[in-house]
């Protein structure tokens, strides 16, 4: 097993990751800039050391000062979380020359996923079904019309480099289609440098459905079952739940089997999610892209499938095979993620970072808070605005939402804005009870509301 | 189903109650004393009502106040908890008379079961194992010890209204018997009014092995796995834990037999627990009481059989089936409790009350926490030193293990004292871990402790 891990992260999943390695008996290192100071993962973990001032290019995002803590604290590995340097190829290259090991998949392996047309060619060499779009990137924006005419519209500009819903634009007819390329390129190039996109045709009303994947290093190569995160504001999850209240068993089998066939192609190691998109019917899906690292909703898998992916993560790492009961792993139950982010949902989800002078998390049956905040704490600007996850599981969807209805009124926070009273509109509203929402849904209801508000 | 429910208790049950009306879109009523205004039961209910003072004879005792307060906000249904009024068939009878569905079983059940000595003919009865012992009330000291030359030393002398280990002596060999004989006899008349004792073979170094069970009245009577409970300090639970680790999958089948047809045989109606004793070889086992509530480590069946008992409790009383994921329900996993109390371990356990200046109670994967407690609250000195719950589950019982460490560890309290460390001790010991422990193990372990002090 592992001796030391370093956490190159911070938040809850900094948090989450200290308390698997507390649970495996093995010691922690916390990394934390100055802002951070006085964060839950540094007075948990075994070690801390600070790498550097506030902004996360100055700290968190510092190969150079996370190696730096792991060999000062002697650590034998590094567990990058969701983010900052976690898909950063040259980041593993730079672990494994210190001889430090990178608790995910190897460098190759990020490098062809992380490109999102590589990527993309590469599900499609495997028999994972891709929506049908531009082999390769598009030469200009004349060439893209070409192929888009081809497809048929509607279509989605995708930029090769881009994420997080930066340098992607819908065109729903041909008129907008030159337009539309230069605005996708030029925003990619301000934001990730790489102009270069690509065009898929537009799936109308999908649910985003994602798999979890995960493989050892003695030939497993198995799936942990769907997360439906379709609940997105401009391409951000709000809440996600395990299942997917679309994907019905015929769906999911041929769904898990694409993507075991797709890790074990690649020789995949370590957790994983195979992101797709699925047809408001619940009949086609089609690949969008992979996620090599754990992502920030994999608690609502752990809830259904009785098992812990970090611990796997680590397992997995330590040249061990996956655990027994994970190999088993049978579904039970449902549950249901909210994000709590500091933001003001009443004033366009503006971030409300300061002081919380009051914080009572809720508990009890089927409630797990993952945070890294406290009464007293204050949230610093610099980062992501998300302070806490609450994860609702139960027997059924129908018991997790009336759980996180009981829990979100129950949290009680003073001092900054949250999303939670947003999220207790979502999760009320009939559209979701009955699972009837898509990835564009959130959008509609906002543009609703403000239409009403006028 | 019910339309609104009266929480007849305290601290975390109380709230535990109220979470589980909440889900079911049942108002809660919550009724407190002066010295609890501050309890979080009392908020997070949808009305509350003030019954008396501080001591529980004046207010969570006196079935009048609970009744006027029902009427006042015009509760359909009353929820007992556990302790207090939970076993009180005349307020069963109280309630029924006020047109008031007392949320547990009958009067005519609690009546059987709540006298030991009854409770003990009815098991004989319906096949049930029980201790060898005296077949009704001992006529007197003498007679006691005639019987017990029959059965054979070393026997158990128990008052026939004792509990919570008064009015209960052991007694190893003749010369003793006709002394323990009085001073239970006494004991008893002096805590219950009531010195009637009877005597039961001592089986020696046993499990306490305890079988959830539930009716509905439906016809549907089933039972919901075992709990090992033989971490106790003076017949106080202080770990609890499901399943046992001593009960082979053969002796389960067996005495969920037995405990199933129990309940079948009285009619039984709602939850309840049947008490035995194993055996330290897990062969045998022998009935000792059945509890007509719910009991305080009802959370980690809960945890393992992916079910909630407090809401099955208020289906029930409402005339509904069991759920069908009850009727179901499986085995995962493995769990553990430990009773947070505000005692001062290093003290011989002396009440800890007081203001609690920090709280600061652990999170994340396979943790629960039940409390009526917060920053800021105030242990009152009336009640029960119990102010947490600390539930934790896992795939296997090495993890419960290692997370119920872990968040012990994480566990932040000052301002009182808790038995937190001495949990933490108990849990590391090389006698929990391997599940070589008897009811004995706690006292013995404090003996050698106090040993080696000297």
């Amino acid at each position: 097993m592992l001796k030391k891990v370093l956490v190159a992260n911070r938040g809850e999943i900094a948090l989450r990751i200290i308390r698997a390695c507390r649970e495996l008996g093995v010691a922690s290192v916390a990394v934390y800039s100055e802002a951070d100071v006085d964060s839950m993962h540094v007075q948990l973990a075994d070690e801390a050391v600070c790498i550097g001032p506030g902004p996360s290019k100055d700290s968190y995002l510092k190969p150079d000062r996370i190696i730096a803590a792991a060999e000062i604290t002697e650590a034998d590995a590094i567990h990058p979380g969701y983010g900052f340097l976690s898909e950063n190829a040259r980041f593993v290259e730079i672990c494994e020359s210190c001889d430090i090991k990178f608790i995910g998949p190897s460098a190759d392996t990020i490098r062809i996923m992380g490109d999102k047309n590589t990527a993309r060619a590469t599900a499609l060499a495997n028999g994972v079904p891709v929506t049908p779009g531009s082999e390769g990137i598009l030469e200009s924006a004349q060439h893209g019309l070409e192929v888009a005419k081809e497809i048929g519209f509607p279509v989605m500009i995708k930029a090769t480099a881009g994420g997080g819903g930066r340098g992607m634009r819908p065109v729903m007819e041909e008129s907008q289609f030159i337009d539309m390329y230069n605005q996708a390129s030029q925003e990619a190039i301000a934001c990730f440098g790489n102009g270069d996109c690509y065009i898929e045709k537009l799936v109308l009303n999908p649910h985003h459905v994602e798999f979890q994947v995960i493989a050892d290093t003695k030939g497993n190569f198995i799936h942990l079952g769907e997360r439906d995160c379709s609940m997105q504001r401009r391409n951000q999850k709000i809440i996600e739940e395990c299942p997917s209240p679309l994907v019905s068993p015929e769906l999911r089998e041929r769904m898990g089997e694409a993507s075991v066939n797709l890790i074990k192609a690649i020789g995949y190691e370590n957790a994983g999610t195979i992101e797709y998109l699925v047809d408001e019917n619940g009949k086609d899906f089609y690949f969008m892209e992979m996620n090599t690292r754990i992502q920030v909703e994999h608690p609502v898998t752990e809830e259904v499938m009785g098992c812990e992916l970090i611990k796997e993560q680590i397992r997995v790492a330590a040249g061990e095979p996956l655990s027994d009961h994970v190999l088993k792993a049978e579904p039970r139950g449902w549950s249901i993620e909210c994000r709590i982010n500091a933001e003001d949902p009443y004033n366009n989800f503006a971030p409300s970072p300061g002081k919380i002078d009051l914080w009572y998390a809720p508990g009890g049956k089927g409630v797990r808070v993952d945070t890294h905040v406290y009464s007293g704490y204050s949230v610093p600007p610099h980062y992501d605005s998300m302070i806490a996850k609450l994860i609702c599981t139960g027997a059924t969807r129908e018991i997790a939402i009336a759980r996180m209805n009981r829990a979100l009124t129950e949290f009680m926070i003073r001092g900054i804005k949250t999303t939670i009273p947003f999220q207790i509109e979502i999760i009320n509203h009939e559209d979701f009870k009955t699972g009837h929402y898509n990835i564009g849904w959130v959008g509609e209801y906002l543009k609703q509301k403000q239409e009403e508000a006028k």
